[in-house]
């Protein structure tokens, strides 16, 4: 199995970092536009024009508080949100195995539309491709999408300069702009779709209580945004709290420090890690932030965050500190623990 | 089967046509963007972005004259450089079985990469996806782009009006430009990308002749836009040149008359189309342009193509008329022959 694609390559961890160093980066590299691919950020940046792209696989395709037609949308328009950019269009490229029930396609279809009306984009192009009995798994949504600079962008980025006395280069929300100092927040409970996934999925007893948290934070993001202060911003998916964290220290070099009483856990998704041995920060979410701000304006985001119905149980959950050591979990009872970045994402096929 | 999808729905024809309208523009219609969905054009047209996506499904991946990663970044290439566009960026979305060789995917990125160059365009975002051994047939690539208005096209359009006495509505390369004396012009032989796939597929003996004409043609689309005069262009894929002409004439509201005699087909795609009974007219093409240009301009638009490699064998082969009854051949055995919209693409997975 050396020489082959291995699922670990898709799961959003270790793994999957190298093969994209490997492969994807190995023959792309090299566009010189303002936010490359070797960004590996959640958007590019061309010309102005933020743009991004994400292929849906997720099974079962319909799940407590969603469907691949919600998570095809919402994952589109974060992934733009979170760079800064007010999301604009769409593409829809669908490919449909032989046989797909035309209902269940409508409920799809329509609730790509209804999650379109709340983020306030547009579908504008796409592709249908049928595939004989056999050849895919019933239905892969791929939706890529445009959007443009946010109006409060600049607004923002001068309230940063103005804490830190320098410049920030490319002024939009990288991975690389964390600097010490900054604190580190997230929009809500995590783990959420990843184990109301797996729980739904294994038909464990308990999967009555966990929902997805699938959901557009693009006019989140615009809030924040207007309060001004926010360095960079990343909606944790794949790998969870655990990969983002380690690409932001990565990428920014400084260390993060973590107050594990501070993450919000729901009841139900910490009782279902703990029987399934999985850690909660390595689960992905589909409807979370996690937001580096600096300091000044930590407890305004915050607020601002809580008056949102998304941001409702937002919290405060470390901040960047000067020694470079990786992501650092402190606990009441352990003392001091290192989050390495995970393998994979332990539940496969959330996303 | 009356209530689910089938193949002939993703066939380029038709029912996919039918299939569009139920599903697709019923649920997404609406934008009110400069070029939206409902255009059914080759790609949507968004505060000045022009954006596509295609989901590349061919089979075999490796076929003569090509493979899927040449085939994905020309096909989307293609799309935006026929609506007037200098094509910038494309995403690649990646979702592979588990146990692909690395080998074919080295094969296929570096092919990737190869047609990137050609077309002097850049890879900057992406996703990888990996499915579990049979829930997808080995790889599917789905690649979407963006590109911005042709620095050519207004002059383009200003020779347009001159010879038409009236301004163009929204002056792009759109479907529903063609007027009454409009002359045709294929940018050459049609039928050699369906059929060298046909050929090689079911390994009849005539396949070593026959090659795939994938190629990326925006430069030559930029040559023509510089000669000017050009109304409208497409990319003859799925359903071949007769489901591209239906498509202009409908959209367009003009008859089309075209000369047999003067359409160009290979003597190997003839003689294989001859022997299965398909029709030359319905087969897709990966590398050729279908050109409506202002008759003043019909020679000096088929002199340039016929200076560029790809367009060697260009031929002006019909013109639109005033009489409204679609697609009409002129054969010089059979006379006048009806060319209906075809009910699909005769050869599946061809792209």
């Amino acid at each position: 199995m050396e020489d082959r694609v291995r699922l670990v390559h898709g799961a959003g961890g270790l793994f999957m970092q190298e093969f994209l160093d490997r492969f994807i980066l190995n023959f792309f590299r090299g566009s010189g536009f303002e936010v490359p691919l070797e960004a590996l950020d959640d958007s590019a940046v061309v010309e102005g024009v933020v743009f991004t792209s994400d292929s849906h696989t997720v099974r079962p395709l319909f799940f407590p508080g969603g469907d691949v037609g919600s998570l095809a949308v919402a994952g589109t328009v974060n992934d733009l949100a979170v760079l800064g950019a007010r999301p604009t269009a769409l593409s829809c490229a669908l490919v449909i195995e032989e046989g797909f029930p035309f209902s269940d396609l409508e409920r799809i279809l329509s609730s790509m539309r209804d999650t379109c009306r709340m983020a306030g984009v547009y579908i504008v192009t796409g592709d249908t491709k049928v595939l004989e009995k056999g050849a895919v798994d019933s239905l892969i949504v791929n939706t890529s999408g445009i959007g443009f600079r946010s109006p409060f962008l600049d607004e923002n980025f001068r309230i940063v300069e103005e804490s830190r006395g320098v410049k920030v280069g490319k002024r939009w929300l990288l991975d690389s702009n964390l600097r010490p100092g900054d604190k580190l927040i997230v929009s809500g409970t995590i783990g959420d779709h990843g184990m109301a996934l797996m729980a739904y999925r294994e038909g464990y007893g308990f999967a009555g209580d966990l929902q997805s948290d699938v959901k557009p934070l693009n006019r989140v993001v615009e809030g924040l945004l207007k309060v001004g202060g926010v360095v960079a911003m990343k909606d944790p998916t794949r790998g969870g709290l655990a990969a983002a964290l380690n690409e932001w220290s990565r990428k920014s070099g400084v260390g993060l420090e973590l107050d594990e009483s501070s993450i919000p856990v729901r009841e139900g998704v910490k009782a279902a890690c703990e029987m399934l041995g999985i850690d909660p920060l390595e689960v992905g979410n589909e409807g979370k932030l996690l937001i580096a701000v600096v300091p000044e304006k930590a407890e305004e985001i915050l607020e601002e965050l809580r008056s949102t119905p998304e941001g409702r149980d937002a919290a405060i959950i470390g901040e960047a500190v000067d020694k470079f050591e990786g992501v650092v979990l402190k606990t009441e009872v352990r003392g001091r623990r290192l989050i390495p970045p995970p393998i994979g994402d332990p539940i496969p096929r959330i996303c």
